[in-house]
């Protein structure tokens, strides 16, 4: 158990453990909030650049994260028809809904782990 | 337990989960691996600016993170003597020590947590 260290805290009710989590591929990130985020945004609108806009970030910054996920991983995450009466749009793969059920439980335990960390640093 | 989806990999041993962590007081950063390892090198050296140097940093921005510290936390967390036969030189407290031993410890389970994390993904 963690030594207790709460008699080094000014006020332990402004104290808190935060963090970052990623999966990489080859030492690169290959999935993360972001990429979650930016699926998730694709699966809403049906749409690259629907999702792109909506996180503020450029049509081409989104297609490149698109584009090294459907590389780093075995299956593409994302699927993109052109033309058509709807005049195309893109969806995504029964892989990329199993991603983000994966990286959706992976954050809760993360959190969960977080607020452990918390409790062990100030001992409510 | 995490859903399966070890068959989303492209060869398993090429994957990995990763992260960083920190401790936060008022929403901001107050000790991380940073300012580990700046109170580990004043320890080894005795010199604010010897670890400065050591992690390729000014002195200036190694003096600022080693101010914040003191006034984050409820103990000063180094000690600088100025002057006298050996020019001064700076130490830690035994506060730091004890934050230093809390860190490695959180450091340690959340590697745990990695490899957890690891495990579930690519169920080995």
């Amino acid at each position: 158990m963690a030594k207790k260290i709460n008699h080094l805290l000014k006020a332990k009710e402004n104290y808190t453990v935060a963090g970052t989590l990623w999966i990489e591929h080859e030492g690169e990130r290959c999935f993360g909030v972001g990429r979650m985020e930016l699926l998730q945004l694709i699966n809403k609108t049906g749409s690259i650049n629907k999702a792109a806009k909506e996180m503020g970030m450029s049509y081409k910054k989104a297609w490149n994260m698109i584009s090294n996920l459907n590389t780093q991983w075995n299956e593409p995450m994302v699927i993109t028809q052109s033309g058509g009466e709807g005049g195309g749009g893109s969806s995504l793969t029964e892989a990329a809904l199993e991603l983000i059920s994966h990286h959706t439980a992976m954050r809760k335990r993360f959190l969960h782990f977080l607020a452990t960390e918390k409790e062990n640093l100030i001992h409510l």
